[in-house]
C-alpha cells in the first residue's frame, strides 16, 4: 500500500491547486464507485472547500447525493490507464474494483467514501449541500474534513516531484493526458 | 501581436481542461483590470460554461459584478513573471497595464473585457447570475460566447505543444509554478 501522511488542513487546497484530474470516489449502503473527472478545483482556504462537476447520470451522483460524501484522489501516471478505464464506463454498468480492473481502494479516516490505491493525495469530502447547483449544473461544493499525501510526491506542504517521483496527471480527451512538468520559481 | 484563430464553441471547454491557471480580465465604466486565479474550471460542453473564483476584496469582483462579463485568458510561461505580479497587487492600489507592467490588453470580440497579450488562449465569457453563489462562495459561473486559440499551441480542436512552442502553467504557491508537461496518450 501507498505510503501516506496527513496534510494540515490550510494547505489541503494546494493538492488541487495546480489543475490536476482526480477521481471522484463515492459509496452509500453496500454499494461504491469511482469515476474519472477533470472538472475539479480548490473553492476555499479554510475552512478548505473543493468544488467538482458530477454528471446526473452516473452512479457517483447517486451515491454522492445519497451519501453526502464523496473522495477526491490524485492519480498518478502510472495509473492513467486506469484513470481512463473508470472515466469510460459506468458504475451502473460494471463494478470498477472488479480484480481485472487493477483498481483498489482503502478506507478513509473520516468519510465511507473509498480512497483510491496508486494515487498521491487523497481529500475525504463532505458536501455542502446545495441543491439549486447540483440540479442546474451538476455542480458539487464539498468541505475537505481529512486530506493526505504520498510523502514522495508533497511533503512540508508542497509539491515535490523529484526525478523518479511519480506525477500527478492533466487530462485533455480521447485518452491523451499532459503529466505535470518541470517546476519553475518566478520573482514578482 | 500574438496571432490567434477561433475555436469553435463546443471544444473551448479543452482550453481548461488541462487545469491551467489563468488570468481574469475585467472592465467597467472606463475602468480595466486582470488579476491571476488558479482555482477555474470548466462546467459544461455547449454552450460552454465555466466556473471561477474571485475573491469579494478585488477590483476584479467590483468590475465583474458591475459589467456582467470576463474574460479568462491562459498565460504563457514566457508571462509567468506578469503573471505572479498581477496575481500578487491589487487593482485598487495601482493600473495592472501600466506601461512598466510589461502587461498589454486586446479588444475581444462579444465582451468589452479586455484579453491580455501574450497569451495561449482567450474565453469571452458572460456571467451566468448566481447570487447565492457569488455571495457566500465568491463563485462565478459564465458562459463561454467566443473563444480563441494561438494557433501554434491550440489547433485542430486540441493543445499541441511540441518542442519550442510556449506552454501554459500551473499554479503552486509563492511565485512556484508548473508548466504543462510532456503529452502522452493510454488506452483503456
Amino acid at each position: 500500500m501507498t505510503e501516506r501522511l496527513p496534510v494540515e488542513l490550510p494547505k489541503a487546497y494546494r493538492l488541487l491547486n495546480h489543475g490536476p484530474t482526480v477521481l471522484v470516489g463515492s459509496a452509500h449502503d453496500g454499494r461504491r464507485n469511482v469515476m474519472a473527472a477533470a472538472w475539479s478545483m480548490p473553492l476555499d482556504f479554510s475552512p478548505p472547500k473543493v468544488a467538482v462537476v458530477i454528471d446526473r447520470n452516473t452512479l457517483t451522483r447517486e451515491l454522492v447525493e445519497a451519501s453526502g460524501e464523496f473522495s477526491l484522489n490524485v492519480p498518478a501516471r502510472a495509473i492513467a490507464r486506469e484513470t481512463l478505464a473508470v472515466g469510460s464506463v459506468s458504475g451502473h454498468d460494471v463494478d470498477k474494483f472488479a480484480p481485472d480492473t487493477g483498481v483498489k481502494a482503502f478506507e478513509g479516516s473520516r468519510i465511507g467514501a473509498p480512497l483510491i490505491e496508486g494515487c498521491l493525495a487523497w481529500l475525504e469530502c463532505r458536501v455542502i449541500p446545495e441543491p439549486h447547483n447540483q440540479d442546474r449544473y451538476d455542480l458539487f461544493l464539498g468541505e475537505v474534513v481529512a486530506a493526505w499525501a504520498d510523502p514522495r510526491a508533497f511533503r512540508d506542504g508542497r509539491w515535490q516531484f523529484e526525478p523518479g517521483v511519480p506525477r500527478s496527471l492533466h487530462y485533455i480527451a480521447g485518452g491523451n493526458f499532459f503529466e505535470t512538468g518541470a517546476a519553475f520559481e518566478v520573482r514578482a
